[in-house]
């Protein structure tokens, strides 16, 4: 791939990045990346060759942060810190980065686009493991896997809940999420 | 809108919902419409006039269904019986009708495409209410609601849950469901 200067790559992502959030990721083309930013279609594709290398590259940021929170949690002494570390690491990221997290995990065209490159199917496996444990398996667990993945991504993108700071949604998904799993709180 | 003769409409519609579910709504163009009805892009114009004419007919079937299940919960005598009534409506529906509830639900560019020509707010609201009684406007209960509907939409068209059958993602969605939100099962 060739290297844009950083600032120009970052304003093409940034731009991308809001067009996947308003139509869809099947839904935007170079033409709408090139139209958004003002530029030509050429200008595009003398940074990325293609459509999927642009996804990957939007995308990139939150896997990259979703293979550190497994890092940290495979690291944990106990069951219970690795799940605790997971979970929490995986709600961080959902509300702080909510419009890149309802793309990765809640549009059925991204995953289509960046197929087994980006290494996300790892890393959902990962966290899963170590969120689950030795219920990874069960039919009910990986039901409530799903559940939990896809309706955060669209917590995230929900416009209503677009009133709900940072602090009040984190609350809520981890109370939820943990209710969901049978998780007792940290200090409970 | 014109009406087209029914078989005809109905081999159209579900084409289009294939073809949604595995490019999303934003990406599929009358053209591959027509490609994969192998007729020209005319024949689908004479069908229907625009894209969201298409959009909103594919979805309307699992819409109406929702007013059905609203409707039904809405006549239960008790509050017990609503939540139940509408709890298990919706995913009963999520569950047989898996592709066009994940599209209804799932897919970010649909919203934005009918917009709100086809009840679906009105509908979602009607069974958040049935669901989640006087609780609807916590922050906690819309969290939780936004979670089921859009994890419900997701593990429809999960290909990681496709091994199961309708029996046991129903019964694994009602489990997970009723945790959730706190419900007791009806013969519990």
């Amino acid at each position: 791939m060739r290297r844009p200067p950083g600032e120009a790559r970052r304003r093409l992502l940034d731009a991308t990045l809001r067009l996947y959030a308003a139509h869809g990721v099947g839904g935007t083309s170079l033409r709408m990346i090139a139209d958004e930013l003002g530029v030509t279609k050429a200008a595009v594709y003398h940074q990325f060759a293609t459509k999927e290398e642009i996804a990957l590259a939007v995308v990139q940021p939150a896997i990259d942060a979703l293979a550190a929170v497994a890092d940290a949690a495979e690291a944990a002494p106990t069951r219970a810190a690795r799940r605790e570390t997971a979970l929490t690491g995986v709600v961080e990221l959902m509300v702080t980065d909510r419009e890149r997290a309802a793309v990765l995990s809640g549009d059925p065209a991204m995953a289509a686009l960046i197929g087994g490159h980006a290494g996300l199917a790892t890393q959902a496996r990962r966290l899963s493991a170590a969120i689950l444990g030795a219920s990874a398996g069960d039919p009910e667990s990986r039901v409530a896997a799903t559940l939990l993945a896809g309706g955060m991504a669209t917590a995230g993108r929900d416009p209503g809940l677009a009133d709900l700071t940072d602090d009040e949604l984190r609350t809520h998904l981890l109370t939820l999420a943990r209710r969901l799993l049978r998780m007792r709180a940290p200090h409970a």
